[in-house]
């Protein structure tokens, strides 16, 4: 469908489907129009400086603002906020017009409210709507990427949004209506984000990894050249790095889990689910999703590195080295079966905890989770999440198995015993709440229920000494 | 923009939208107040008892059904359908109001009618939609998860479900307009649903994995330790796992292709497609694309814990074990080609079909598949499905090799090759299928030919001695 | 919810819905009316035969057209384009009714106009609305894969649009609103195409593995046989495909990111982006995304087969010689911190790679990609996909490290280093793009600036000697 549409161009079929206005000869103007003409409209801009009409496309007139409103219903408003004024000083001839605002800010909430917003203030009597600022100019000439397709549109008016979805449609892009003109400021907002609710889990991510990289090259490579004298810098690129992601991503996804059974104690101890979170807790379970996928790409490395390990030129040669060394002792190693348990165990724990949590990955794409229902939905990432902790938690007391006790090179403990803490705690506080009577409480509070009701509660955490649950 | 949507009450802008009433100060009649109010929009609850009011937000009124009906256009239904019946007593009153039937069952198909239909039929004056019912009260609140943010929509009058569309827009909800009311019933089904597609394909997965785990266990641990005394039980974790989870895989992928191969045969013998296919088949071929995607998580397993094999303990020493015993022999093995060529071939077609098997998967993501056509989508899960399944069994036969009529431990065939006989049945069945003269009268049978037409075909299978096929 | 939409029949609740008209008495015809019935609505055919109705389900009337169009508000139209001149000749009797044009061509672009467009020339006085084309009649029968459920709609009457829109969410269906009449040449294209994007990447990765396979057959295999006199052929199925794989991918990741430069410095030599690139340009541009995912298919398998390399028997052949013929000749051989650095590097940059690479193409899901506003769309698709090139690149230099300057087997370069060309080109050109001068050139040219204005740019390319970038 997509080859198609941008196809259109060469057919050579140019129906006329009406004229569209566009106020402003800008960059993103051009682009429309030219798209617009392609598409099979007929193009009128309208410009202060009519006569100066060099850089638009063949085929296109160019009138003054006044005259080019009067040549169509649509008028796309392609100019900036800060020179909106012409608009409210003839706003008579834009009356029952549909004004498309496409106007987008340098940076979030640098007006009190939002361009489309204003631009109905100015000219009450058009129909405006907020459309095709997600749009970049180079957008809709090239068509080249996927994520420029979408065209949120909202606005009061149904008509008016139906011509403007009917526009974009013509223009081979998709539509979503996002509701009334007060949902404009999150339009205009919206492409100005860049990945908000990834931050602080990459921030998590990336401060992690260097402290626990610094932590094993000290116990691993410095440690060594100090004590031993030797250099074993070549494990940085593999064995090092094999312990810092598993290590991470474990705390990680204990971070991802810890939240909720925080919020699950507060509304314990509040005895009412009627009071509002700390906003750090908030924005800790915003980015919950975010903090496990970080964590499940990091698991995936260390799966990766793992399994390149038999075939590194270091381990070949040290598994050489053991085998030679046997034959000249003139003696064979018997099989522990102990340790095979042990060791099979912990891979076998650690490649379903790795399965369970890819499948966790999977169900937190948004086509998928938005297939599944709330119940569903809570299914896979409660009890299939803390399961997957549980596994990988297994997997890493497994690997430790008898070395917890044993001394530490330098009197500090490895790395991954570090990494249990975390997951150690919140099973446990989750082992608290799925105790019957415990479990029973949180039930009864989360439907409404108040341990001693405490009047009225307000919606306004200013004045009120309960702020609300968000 | 989720962020934006919640942190919408942090802004300090309380726009007030016009005012929304709601029937019921339940827990999720308070909590839907709560995030209306924070949303900017007037509230007042309806109540048989007005006077109490403690947990209801601050800044919200409340005032009996009828005072409350008066304030607001849209009226939200947050009792249960048990009280309903108040609501005709008040017909009247309600005449041209826009109400928000919110209610869910306990159980599927309790009542004859859905609630809303029912809330229709009870008020018949009011424009009744349905909506809501998939968000909880939980989820109204803290926003937290992903699967909360649809609401499906339904009503006969498209202005009332624009005005709901309108109000679920403004909380940061996404709507989706499931057409007239005649759809409420699945829509007051949806919450109550947990994966119900999923069901019949884990009993099955569940079921073959004991079984074929009993089975290999005999034949491995429990014969060892029977004939040879030996007890090699740590073989369980990963040995067994590797064994039983290719086996129960190659099934499922077989069971996910049988229902196609009958369903065809069916309609060659009956000659005609206008006849039902019995209900076990048209169960079976539902879950197809379940029974597919399990296979798919047992193969990932299956290669998780192949490629485990080099780093296990266990391998490691026999390997060691192997070198040094040919040292002490004093002889060299010789490369043979034969072997070399079938260990490698094995290899590589079981990477290929599993490829093949990841990309069968991917396809079938909502959002990938959603954006192929009928022929495409046929193509590759059609033609690449029975190509994986080609594929795997012949990784599975490579493997076999040359034991197959080798004599079996205590009689019992390994269970790799009890695993073969449903996928050669799917493909010589599918063989028999694409042979040209067969594929021509399928063809034909699935175009609307009739081997011998046979009157008018029943719409109703128990009236009919020809049940259709649905 | 699919489960439910298909035992609807099965319910025994068959509620009267009013009727709806079908015209045309073939396969989908019968199939849709069956449907229909089921799904509670009165079913009326319409044909030029009313007394042969030996076909149709039971529970339907058969009239002769003009008298079904009288039953009916809902017309659909399941005649083929050729026959439509008869709804030319009763037009008077379709004024005001909704007539649904379900018809497929057999060919794109067969017929100047659409046929929903040519339908509604003949009877301007009805609405006709294009739907339903995408669904096949045996999808409505069987209900059985996803890729038949979504019904593309499309007419230029709000109110007719809506009626089919019930409709499909009745028979459970979705519908997805094209926007008006004229998409309907879009819709009537879908079901033909078969993959159009995918076509060129499938050929370019065809034939290069062909030919890079051709290559290391004569370098590895033939050299093998001529030279040596040996037999190592089984290297063909590892070996072998494991050296074209990667090859191919890094090729066809490179030929991903090559257009994007090319295009940029198309530009720069215009200073202008009102030019049309070449069409071959073009062309490659759009299939971006699926040039980049094959790479990703390739680069799996050759993951797969690495990973797989120490538990082929060859290579535990090789391995057990090796040691043994070290304990023969009583040497050890030292660790080479050299060689443990470049090819633990090595490993752990293709890993690194491989990751970034993998979540490249989790980021091209539609869902995904939808997910994400055009800032962030580029910032992985260009800033991420280019480290992904650097980091695969480095992977292979490190793997060929000082083997590029020794000679070669029959002087031909092993096919890795051929396969360097490419990428090196990609990343030489980029990195002068991603100058500080350059880039602001090609920023400014991109905001609409121009380097010489040559007046008003032509929008058809036939008539002006500039042709437009579209």
């Amino acid at each position: 469908m997509k080859s198609n549409s941008f196809a259109m161009g060469d057919t050579g079929i140019q129906r006329k489907l009406g004229t569209i206005c566009i106020f402003g000869t800008g960059d993103f103007g051009r682009s429309l129009g030219l798209r617009l003409l392609q598409a099979g409209y007929g193009v009128v801009f309208g410009s202060r400086n009519p006569k100066d009409s060099s850089l638009l496309p063949k085929g296109t007139q160019v009138l003054s603002h006044a005259e080019a409103a009067q040549t169509s219903q649509v008028i796309f408003v392609a100019v900036h906020r800060e020179n909106y004024d012409f608009l409210g000083q003839m706003a008579e001839g834009l009356a029952g017009k549909v004004l498309v605002d496409v106007s987008n800010n340098l940076k979030r909430n640098q007006y009190p409210e939002s361009n489309a917003e204003y631009l109905s203030t100015l000219v009450p009597a058009a129909s405006v709507v907020k459309a095709f600022n997600t749009v970049s100019a180079w957008a809709l000439q090239s068509g080249g990427l996927d994520a420029n397709r979408q065209v949120f549109v909202c606005g009061d008016q149904c008509e008016a949004k139906q011509m403007v979805v009917d526009i974009a449609h013509s223009l081979g892009l998709t539509a979503l209506d996002k509701g009334s003109l007060r949902a404009a400021g999150e339009i205009e907002d919206y492409p100005l984000l860049l990945f908000p609710l990834w931050r602080l889990p990459m921030a998590i991510a990336t401060g992690l990894t260097a402290a626990f990289f610094v932590y094993v090259l000290i116990q691993d490579v410095v440690y060594n050249a100090v004590v031993n004298g030797k250099d074993n810098s070549f494990r940085i690129m593999i064995s090092l790095a094999n312990k810092v992601f598993p290590t991470v991503s474990l705390i990680m996804l204990a971070l991802c889990y810890l939240p909720g059974v925080i919020a699950a104690f507060l509304q314990l101890y509040n005895g009412t689910k009627y009071r509002r979170f700390p906003d750090w807790l908030d924005r800790w379970m915003l980015c919950r999703k975010q903090l496990g996928l970080v964590a499940l790409a990091l698991a995936f490395l260390h799966v990766l590195y793992t399994l390149l390990i038999p075939i590194r030129y270091y381990v070949r040669l040290r598994l050489n080295d053991w085998t030679i060394s046997q034959v000249k002792q003139n003696k064979t190693e018997t099989l522990d079966t102990t340790m095979a348990w042990r060791t099979d165990s912990y891979y076998s724990i650690g490649v379903l905890g790795f399965a369970f949590f890819v499948l966790l990955g999977i169900t937190s794409l948004p086509s998928v989770s938005n297939a599944m229902n709330w119940r569903e939905f809570r299914f896979v990432q409660s009890k299939l999440g803390h399961l997957t902790l549980l596994l990988c938690t297994a997997h890493t007391f497994l690997f430790g198995w008898d070395k917890f006790l044993r001394p530490y090179k330098w009197y500090i403990p490895p790395g991954y015993m570090l990494s249990l803490i975390l997951p150690c705690i919140v099973l446990v506080l989750k082992l608290v709440l799925i105790t019957p009577c415990v479990d029973r409480t949180v039930t009864r509070i989360r439907q409404g229920w108040e341990r001693k009701p405490a009047g009225r509660v307000g919606v306004n955490g200013t004045t009120s000494s309960q702020p609300l649950m968000l």
